[in-house]
């Protein structure tokens, strides 16, 4: 049979990852796919570089019109990533009827609804497994692999950035900025680190789950977002005291009245294997109503593990390529006339249980009004405890029962109106998961 | 779009398990697989009790060749087990041009060969999710997911079972027989427990898995099986003064010179995800040239996860049923035109660390005569601990680097000819895996 017809939109990292792999494991993917792949052409910016890469067999352009636009081509993989251009070259490879592989989470995050509704229209596919997770095929296991269940919730580490860092500062006891400036030395953080550190990144990424998993629009939005600069040392330490780690995780969960979608650190017990998670690793867990809880575990960046994830959809889309369109596996999981419109709940409507740490002025009484405004607000306290912070100041951690966000929020300004409570609260959620 | 008919052979625990996924998530399923899965008949021992479970909307009897034949069935699902009966089923609806979806690993591991061979002539689909590591999508991933990879080797805790003993041996410092007894009275263990203590039940599973993940027909008889029913407490307490657990492990991996094919006992690194799976769940971690290590994560058995891997294939078979079949997944991951003969290597051939325990005489020279016959075998030695046992005896533990299988049986033979060597040497191997 002939090969199917590749173009490249991009030969950076992940691109030139890609080349890779289609070159050197060939055989075993025509093996596997019954058809060989093949580039026929790419967009680059170096027209130079990109030859000595791929030689002479694949014409190269700087114009991505001119790869989404090319007759020959059955399959457009885009890879330049960024909302503008990216978005411009997927829409019109759509009206051109080719079928599109794309790693680019914050596009789809933002205007997924957009992209896939008109890749519907025009019965062709566009695949995405490289963005979420790189190499795991976690988007696969949840639109093929679990699709019995009515899938109750999932919690990921799916930013590799962010958890290198904090496993770091657990290891070494080091603040965050000097833990980021080794991470950027390193090659494991950007130069201008700010959409992995501050959530952003993960919480792209979590939109595409959540839609994946209950079968709603991509609602990015709606993502409640914090990330882990603020994240002070002491707390990694009183965590890890109380048989915790820290963790930036993604969380989406359907409840009664609505979905939570939301990422930030998190307390996770030491004996869930999330929590056992380190580096640069990615996991996510899955809990199905059927199957139980389900993780998935490996390399979530990088050249060849995001490489790994776009050559798997190439040959997800060479076999369906002859497929009747509507007999193939709808991008969002579930069929588009069956979409589900239960909202995002507002963070506030939430229900988690949580860690605080306030500094306060160490004489009598304090911890007793503390306590009421808690108990006056329907929090209760797990467990607490209290070390002295120089002469005349304390430190009190609190582990709090399941309690409703709006209600945390509530007692905390109580408590900050507190005279002897000397600095803001840090509040942290804890979820037991498993 | 009209219903896709099912007929269920065997309504027992995981048949009823489907039976009740399929009518309780209904909706959902129906919302993904955009068509309505319907049980149309179902072949069982009981016939009053399969009534009172399904109604009166399925046609129920005793005798499976009137489903398999039944001309308005689609899909047949064998969950009856054993390899005779279920064999005959399996091949006539083939021959009917039904497509099966089995959770029969015993069989697949057995007469895979002749049963895909036989689905591809007549342009069927025979799924087997269920018959691996039970709700994890594990096959999927394999197959689907990490298709762009040579895989290099996968190891898995494929036995819930054996690992419900093994963990509880180490927490509760109890031996094999109380534990196994206890896993009989919880239903953790079958009356007849042998086929999981064995290794049997793994080794069929780890068949299917290398044949997934190299291309390889399956080949059950060339398997090395060693099951956990002469493991001693003593042994589990060492390996954890070293830094390890003990875990009943399917390994697979390809070497120059063939594929190593093994169930046995086997010492992990603490520090290794799949030493921290406890209890009766199952993982496998997978590792391809191109992503790197990758783990797969859940509960391996029992009436609903089971269930959730009948019910994706169910759907997946829904959703390609009118595909053109040459286009398909291929049965075994791989195009059956496009398999490998790489041959499975003997265990003599095997390379693995090793963990030796023996008890001798405790006099001068006796380290040395034992250190002296591995040095002349090639064998060196990672580390080695010495304990008294009573007046007159010690028993010695050695940690062994990389070594030849065959190498290793060569030293035994020596080592159990000494005198002072006063019972039979035990050998576990180890593997430190990431």
């Amino acid at each position: 049979m002939s090969p199917i017809k590749v173009g490249l939109l991009g030969l950076g990292v992940v691109g030139g990852g890609t080349w890779k792999v289609l070159t050197r494991n060939a055989e075993e993917i025509a093996r596997r796919a019954g058809r060989h792949i093949e580039v026929t052409a790419a967009a680059v910016r170096d027209l130079d570089k990109a030859k000595r890469l791929v030689g002479d067999s694949v014409m190269l352009t700087q114009d991505g019109f001119d790869v989404v636009r090319h007759p020959d081509i059955d399959i457009v993989v885009e890879l330049i990533g960024g909302d503008t251009l990216a978005r411009d070259l997927i829409m019109e490879a759509i009206a051109q009827g080719k079928h599109v592989v794309t790693a680019n989470k914050a596009l789809l995050a933002k205007h997924g609804n957009e992209i896939f509704a008109a890749a519907h229209a025009q019965g062709v596919m566009v695949t995405f497994e490289a963005a979420v997770a790189g190499g795991i095929p976690i988007i696969k296991a949840i639109r093929e692999g679990l699709t019995a269940n009515r899938i109750q919730w999932l919690a990921g580490i799916i930013n590799g950035t962010t958890n290198f860092i904090l496993s770091e500062m657990r290891s070494q006891g080091l603040p965050f900025d000097q833990v980021l400036a080794e991470a950027q030395r390193l090659g494991y953080a950007e130069a201008d680190p700010t959409f992995d550190i501050e959530g952003v990144d993960a919480a792209h990424k979590l939109t595409l789950l959540a839609s994946l998993a209950f079968g709603i629009p991509v609602q990015f939005d709606k993502a409640h977002i914090e990330g882990i600069s603020q994240l002070a040392a002491e707390d990694i330490a009183h965590a890890e005291r109380l048989g915790y780690r820290i963790k930036l995780l993604g969380i989406t969960r359907r409840c009664d009245k609505g979905i939570e979608l939301r990422v930030h650190p998190t307390l996770v017990p030491m004996s869930c294997l999330l929590a056992n998670v380190e580096g640069a690793m990615n996991a996510v867990l899955v809990s199905g109503d059927v199957v139980g809880p389900t993780m998935y575990y490996g390399q979530g960046a990088g050249e060849l593990p995001t490489a790994s994830a776009v050559v798997a959809d190439l040959i997800d889309v060479t076999r369906l390529e002859s497929a009747d369109p509507g007999h193939r596996v709808p991008h969002l999981a579930f069929q588009p006339d069956a979409m589900d419109d239960t909202p995002i709940l507002p963070v506030s409507e939430v229900t988690s249980s949580y860690y605080l740490r306030m500094r306060v002025q160490d004489r009598p009484g304090v911890l007793a009004d503390i306590a009421s405004i808690l108990s006056e607000t329907d929090i209760s306290i797990g467990s607490m405890f209290q070390q002295p912070h120089g002469e005349t100041e304390a430190d009190i951690i609190f582990l709090l029962h399941q309690a409703r966000e709006g209600s945390v929020d509530t007692a905390l300004d109580k408590i900050h109106a507190l005279s002897f409570v000397h600095t803001k609260v840090t509040r942290l959620r804890v979820e037991n998961l498993l």
